[in-house]
Formats: C-alpha cells, sequence, structure tokens
C-alpha cells in the first residue's frame, strides 16, 4: 500500500498504540535492532506490507505469509505469539499481542486516516447556493456548486461536498459527511456522524400507485408520498443507493446501519440499529427488519414482511417471508458447469411428478 | 402523519369530496358531532391517523383497526358500511362509502400533495447555464447549476431541478418535473407529465461490443450507440435507473410506464403502455415487453426477448424466455434456514441422476 | 434510424471503405444502376435501413429480410454471397463480402458516429471550479460546474462533462472522456481513452467494518478505506456502476475491460484484461477475475474468490465458488406459470428427503 506519512509525521509503535483508545492491548514484544520500536509509516497486509509498515494475522493459516513478511510490526493472536516466542529462529519484527487484531487494525487504520488529513478550513465555498433561511453551523463545510434549500439545518462539523443538492426543511447532524453529488429531498432528517456517499439519493418517492381506469384501461394514478425518512445517528450510506420516504409514515434508518453501494430501501421500511447490507441488496415497501441483521449482497428482501433481531441473510437469497427466528438464512441456486446446470435445471420442472413416481413406487414396495 | 394543512387552509369533507374527480363516492354516511362534516387536514392510515384526518381500509381484516382510529372521517367498502350501520354501539366518525377505497385514497392524496405546494415562481435561476438556441416555455423552471444543452426544447410549465444536465436536442414535454440531478443524454424525447427522479440517467450509450482481435486478443470494439430513447407521456422514473439509448433504432417507453429506483433498461428496449416495474429490475436490450405488465422486483429479462401484453413476474424471477400467454410467471429459489439449504442444494446438483435411478426402478417394478 | 449525414458530407461505398482500417473486406460485389457505388448516408438493420443507408447480415435465418431489404449496400458473409450470386433475380444492393460482418459493421458504424462530431472547442468552461495545482493538458476540454481537486493530472484531448466532481490527486489520461455528472474519490488513475458515463461513482469507500461492542452491542466501526483504485486503458464504465477503493492494496481494473450499467465492483478486487460485465452485476469484495471473462446482467460474484481467465457466467448465476476451468458456468433457476413453480417449488425443501426415500427403494429392490 502507499506510505501514508512522510517520516517526520510517523509516530513510533509505542507513541501509535498510545494514540489508540480501547485496551485492547494485551502486551508488546518487542523485535530485534531498529525493530524493536519501530517508526510506523502506515499499514499493509502481510504479503505486500513494506518495511516501516504494520500488519496483522487473524489466524494460523496465514503463519507461511507471516514468515516472509516485511512489516516491522504484526498484531498477532495469543496462540500465535505463543507458537512465535518459542519459534527457533530469532523474530524480527515486533509483535502486538491482542484478541481481536482485526479490530485493532481497524483502529489503526483509522488513525492513520486521520493523520494524514490536512488541517480543515472551515468554509462556505462561494458557488454555493445557500437559502438566506436555511441556519448553518459556524464550523461546517459547504463545497462548490452545493445548494441547500430553505429552512435546512446544518450543524456543527458537517461536510457538504461538492454539487450536493438538499432540498427544503432537511436536518443534517453534528460531523456528518457528504461526500460530493448527494441529493436529498425535502423533510429527510439525518443524525450525527453520517457517511452519505456519492451518488446516494436520500427521500425520494416511493413507488406507490393506484390502478386508476378513468385515465386509460390499465393506467396508474400516482399515490403522493407524504411521509418522510428519519436517519439515526452512525449511519453510513454507499454510492449510488437510493432511501425512500415513506408514503403515509416515515421511512426510518436506525443508529448504526450500514448500507453498501447500490442498495434500495423502499417506502415506509424501518431498519434496526446496527443492522449491516452489502451491495446490491433491495428491500420493497413497508418491510421491517431488526436490529443487528446482516444482509448479504444482492439479497432481496419481499415488501410487508417483518424480520427479527439478529437474522442473517446470505448473499443472493430472496427472502419472501416473515422470519422471526434469529439464524442465518439461504437461497441461492448453485452455480455449476453449463451442460450439468442444464441437466439438472431440466429436472426442476418436474418435482412435483418426480416426488409423485416415488410415492406410487413406495406404495408398491409396501404391498 | 404529518399535518399538511394549518386548520384555516385545510377544507371540510365536504369541500374536499366536491374537489376529487370521478364520481367515485356512492354516498357519504355523517359522523357524530363536530364530526358529521369535519375539517380534514391530512391523510393517514387508520392506526395513526390524527383526528384531524381521513383514513380507508380496503378489507374487512382490518375492522380492528378501524374500531379503534382516531380518523374523523374514514374511506369504507360497501359491504364495510353495511356492517357498520348495524353497529349497536354509534360510529363517531364520517364515513365516505366507495368501491375502490384505495383509488379515492390515492386522489385525495393528491390533492394534499397539490394543496400544500407553494405558489410557483416561473424563473430560471441566474446560475442555470441555458445555450442561447434552447427554446424554453415562458412558465418554465430551472434550478441553480443546471446546463441545458443546444436546440433543447422545454414545454410550459417543466421544472427543472438543481443540478440536472440535459444535451444537445432533448425535448421535454410540458408539466414534466426533474428533480435535481437528472442527466439526459443528447436527442432525448420525453413527453408531457414525465417524473423524473434525482440520479437517473437517460440515454446513456447502450452496452454494444464487437470482438476486434486487431486490437489485442480478446479485446472489444466499440459500435456507436446511433439510436436515441424516446419516453411517452405521464411516465415516471425512479432515482438513479438508467434507460440507454438505442443501437441502430430507439429504446422505447410508451404511455404510462411506471419505473421504479434502481432499474436498467438496456438499448433498443421496448417497453408497452402502462408497464409498471418495481425496483432493481433489469431488462436486457433488444427485448420487448408487452403493454400493463407488472415486473416484480429485482426480476430480470434477457435480452432479445418479447414478453406479452398483462404478463405478470414476480420478484426475483429470471425470465429468459418469450412469454406470449398473460398470467403470472414466477422462478424463484426458495429460501430457508441455512442448514436446510444446504442439504437440499446438495441434491440440486444430481437431480438428473436422481430421474434416471427413480426410472430404473420403475421399471424393474414394471417387470 | 436518423439519417446521420447531410447527402453533401456522405461519402461513396469506396470511400467510405477505403476509410475504414483493418483489410476485412474480401471484395466488393457492385449493386445496379445507381447502386453500383451509392452514397452512404448511414447504418441501418436490413428491416429498417434506408435506400441511402448500409446494412449487414450475419447469419442465413436472415435472408428473408434481406431479400426485402432498403438497403443500398449490405455486408454479407462469403457463403452468403455464394447464394447471392446465383440468384435467379439481380440484386440490387452492392454487396462487401466479409467474414465477420458484425466488426465491420462496428467499425463503419464508428466512423459515422466520428463523422458526425462538431469541429471540438477545446476550453475549460468559465464556472468551472479547476485547482490552481491541477495540471491540464492544452487540449482538454472541460464543462460547466464541474469542479477539479488539487494536483489532478488530465492529460491532451480529455474531455470532462458538466458537473463531474474529481477529487485530489487523480490522473486522467489522454482521450478520455468523463460524461456529466461522474464522480471521482481521491487518488483514483485513470487510463487513456476511457468512457466513463453520467452517474458513475469510480472510488468510493470499500465496505469495510469491523464488530465494536465498546461503541454499542453488535455496533459496527469504521475501517478506512486506504487503497485506490487503478483503471488500465481503453475501460468503459456504464451509468450510474460504481467500483470501490481498495482496503489495504488497489482496486484494479486492467486495459479493455467494459462494463455495463448499475455494476458493483468491490473494494479490492482485480478485473483482468478484456472482461466484460453486463448490468446490474455485483462482485463482492476481494475477488480477483481474470481476463476474457463475460459475465451476463445481473450475476453476483462473492467475495474472495479466484475466476481464471475466459470464464463464462451466465446471467442472474451466483458464483459462490472459485473457478479455474474456463467455460460456461450457470445456476438460474427456470421459471414458469406461478402455479407450475409453487408445485415444484415446494418439492426443493423436500429434495434430501427424497434422494433417501429413493435410496431406501433401490436397497429393497436390491435385496
Amino acid at each position: 500500500m502507499p506510505v501514508l506519512l512522510n517520516p517526520d509525521r510517523a509516530p513510533t509503535l509505542s507513541e501509535l498504540l498510545k494514540a489508540i483508545p480501547g485496551g485492547l492491548v494485551i502486551n508488546t514484544v518487542p523485535g530485534i535492532g531498529q525493530w524493536q520500536n519501530p517508526v510506523i509509516a502506515g499499514v499493509g497486509s502481510l504479503a505486500n506490507a513494506g518495511s516501516n509498515e504494520i500488519s496483522f494475522i487473524v489466524h494460523p493459516k496465514y503463519l507461511d505469509q507471516l514468515a516472509s513478511t516485511q512489516a516491522c510490526a504484526v498484531i498477532v493472536l495469543p496462540e500465535i505469539e505463543e507458537k512465535l516466542s518459542v519459534s527457533p529462529e530469532p523474530i524480527k519484527f515486533s509483535r502486538i499481542v491482542c484478541k481481536h487484531p482485526y479490530l485493532l487494525y481497524a483502529r489503526i487504520a483509522q488513525w492513520f486516516d486521520w493523520a494524514k488529513q490536512p488541517a480543515r478550513e472551515l468554509s462556505i465555498h462561494p458557488t454555493a447556493v445557500v437559502d438566506p433561511s436555511a441556519v448553518i453551523a459556524r464550523s461546517v463545510t459547504i463545497g462548490p456548486y452545493a445548494v441547500i434549500g430553505p429552512r435546512c439545518k446544518i450543524d456543527e462539523m458537517a461536510q457538504i461536498g461538492a454539487g450536493c443538492v438538499i432540498g427544503a426543511d432537511v436536518a443534517i447532524g453534528a460531523s456528518s459527511l457528504l461526500h460530493p453529488r448527494v441529493t436529498i429531498y425535502e423533510g429527510v432528517k439525518i443524525g450525527m456522524r453520517a457517511i452519505i456517499h456519492s451518488g446516494a439519493v436520500l427521500g425520494a418517492d416511493g413507488f406507490g400507485f393506484a390502478p386508476d381506469p378513468s385515465l386509460a384501461k390499465g393506467a396508474w394514478g400516482k399515490i403522493p408520498q407524504l411521509g418522510s425518512l428519519l436517519i439515526g445517528n452512525d449511519v453510513e450510506i454507499g454510492a449510488n443507493t437510493t432511501v425512500d420516504r415513506g408514503a403515509l409514515e416515515n421511512t426510518i434508518l436506525e443508529d448504526g446501519v450500514k448500507l453498501d453501494n447500490q442498495i434500495m430501501i423502499g417506502h415506509n421500511c424501518k431498519i434496526g440499529a446496527h443492522t449491516a447490507m452489502a451491495a446490491c441488496v433491495g428491500v420493497a415497501g413497508s418491510t421491517t427488519i431488526g436490529s443487528r441483521c446482516t444482509i448479504g449482497g444482492a439479497a432481496m428482501v419481499s415488501g410487508h414482511l417483518t424480520i427479527g433481531d439478529d437474522v442473517h441473510v446470505s448473499g443472493g437469497t430472496a427472502v419472501t417471508a416473515n422470519v422471526s427466528k434469529p439464524g442465518r438464512y439461504t437461497g441461492v441456486f448453485p452455480f455449476s458447469e453449463h451442460a450439468d446446470w442444464q441437466k439438472n435445471a431440466a429436472v426442476l420442472q418436474q418435482l412435483s411428478s418426480l416426488r409423485k413416481r416415488l410415492r406410487v413406487l413406495e406404495r408398491d414396495s409396501e404391498n
């Protein structure tokens, strides 16, 4: 990976660990020579880290990579340190012993991400069009060509990227970050520390129509979408994801919800706290999903369902009925070489008759 | 739901019903006291409507909710009014008897949506870049930072949102509404009363390539997409939906087509009048879909197919062959607990041999 | 199709063929009268070409259309020309004999696409916000309201559409074309001759979170996405497609990759040269796909997989395991009338027990 910090700005290992909150580190085992307390300029994978980078190992199956890593320091599980400590050969790199290496790695990466930021200049770009009735906190940054509608309220330290369009009466909480080209329809409320990626569209009309034969045979009359969209704190929303406003009630994303790119959340949905969805998921309207669920990529959830807490849906699965029991749920057609698939798929259309034929044989054999 | 109109602007029930076209109301049964002809400030669901809101009931299974609703007026089916009329207890709320409560609700919601609009100021924002050769009708609204290309024609009452980019030679019909950040490529024609949501991209190049080994082994040469995209009247297109221009002929969306968010329509497709598609649907190139079809969410339709009129595709279904007969079509792998899925999916790969084994047993038993 | 060039700018057939590189033409058989060497004003399908347009036939099954075409010249396979040359009736149109009619058609269409372009005015629109530290080549075009960040490098003949937002330290190669409203996050590198369609978001954060119970039960801590996105030469990326930056390493699209609309490529993926993906495909993070693969529309590929070269995945297929052997792979649930599906899908949940019952019968019959 690219070295992130110049050597003169990079911390030593002990300085770095002091800056990381959380008491995750059990102990540190110094490396050899210059790597006793090395200067850490960045983070890298075992295979690719340079000699001024820190890395991590989460499973013994990567011990081979550990043996050849160039990293000057490695976060290790206690059981791996046990093995290393009795290694016949000396270990060059420093080891940081930790029961949750991935979490510690995440926090160290967060620190580097923060450290490489330039000092922020708080400002509204002169080309931004901000309605005079909007209430903008003193530390907000608004990028070029952003448009902020009437009566918006944007709180301290929020950042609005270039080309964002924010409708009337929108509220954006403190320290929230809108990347460029986000669109927010009128009346949407977003909590603190949100991260919204480019191309996301929040609060567009839900898909609501009533058959209206008075217009034409088969024609649809639009049902205005009069609800709004409420988003809690610490929510992240991926690029080009869309979350629609409610029809009568509000669509709701609770605290800590994480949505990847290209996701669609229909009107009136309620997504529980800390539920995470991978890319390309679709949730149809009026469905309630519980807290701490994970929805795998390209899964779809039908409308008007209730999914409980702690439900885990595999990628590519179509959830078409309520799920109350926590656990993992799957429904994916296995892939295979095309010719094999053709043979087996043909039988799929005869399953019902196959079962009948089997029943006939069973009855025969019982007699 | 939020109360939509201040009491001084809100109509009485009789005023409201007079304003709704269509002769849908069979009769009105007045409520008790102040609710004989109540002031209606908004629309709400049975469970959540406030005492100055109108609600509706579409099925007897919601009678429990009806019993406890706070709504001052409720749209009811004739068969429900029959039950209410013989209720031993007095019914407080007014009833509007109607054979199509959902349609009447939709029209009332449309009325409120219209009534809450501020008087429109017709104008071109000073920051909009409008090519001097574009023909803009006198009542058009163009938002900040919109860009309108040469020779565009934008008709009466059309609204172009902030940050929209409209290429050369585009036509947009009267009363059409483009929400912010819509992109329209050159030459696209859009009819009257369209609603296009943010992030939609209309008329981008179709995906057309020919193998060109003269460039490199396996390389693709681009086939220019010389057709355009024609969109009829009364079409709605959802947020971040993409409809590509044609390769040689035009891509066509006929009158009244309704597309939800995150939909992809490939080049050369023709979508018939009043066909509606839920979110995340993909239609591959050169496919023709008839009129009055519905395509469920996340369904996909292969390319070069012909789907007839009045075909209804379930969500999540892959349509891989022509469909001429009206009706409902489905192909979704049922989901289940992961362990059950694993057991059953393993057998899927052996279906063909299972059928053979069954045939052997049948032959044995015949002998 | 629309006639593309005015007759005074349109070439004769022989002029046109001289302008097309590649030695694809075996020979030309002149038509009759004015169609011996006709003026060609455009390209059309057999069924719709006008009398001043060229068309092509790729398969004998279209001979009926050929018989009635109005085209003044047709690209034909040698075996079709053999049949035409012994036709009892005279053939009016000129024939261009060629072993790869589709490729020749593509190149002719490219020529017309180029010929209809107005002479380009090279310029930076006065409303574009270009950071003074950006290095912009002299022949670059930048549209209205584009925003170009610090230290960007944009090479000769590149075109940046209206409303594009390009972050810091981005490089864009010569002759690349960004349609309006593309977003590129900081540090992304794009090669030469790229075509990026509207709404694409390149280099947004990958979806990386670590469980962080110190925040709340079930909460997720963000893992900063410190890698970047590297894109080779001759890559095309469709409308509203998203390609995420890497977590530690870079996400990579090699030369000649073609991505249709609404595609999602997760962080750390590596897509090999000349691999093409149809619309709505999702590739989860850290997956490597080889060269010259094709991925059908709405297919999904799980994360952390390795797919070899020359692998072809059918549309709608979920690839959930490594694939090393070239060939075609499929896994799609066949669709059928809904009632048939219901009957057969019910049995799906019993496949494992069905197999057991069959085994019991087989054992019985063996005894």
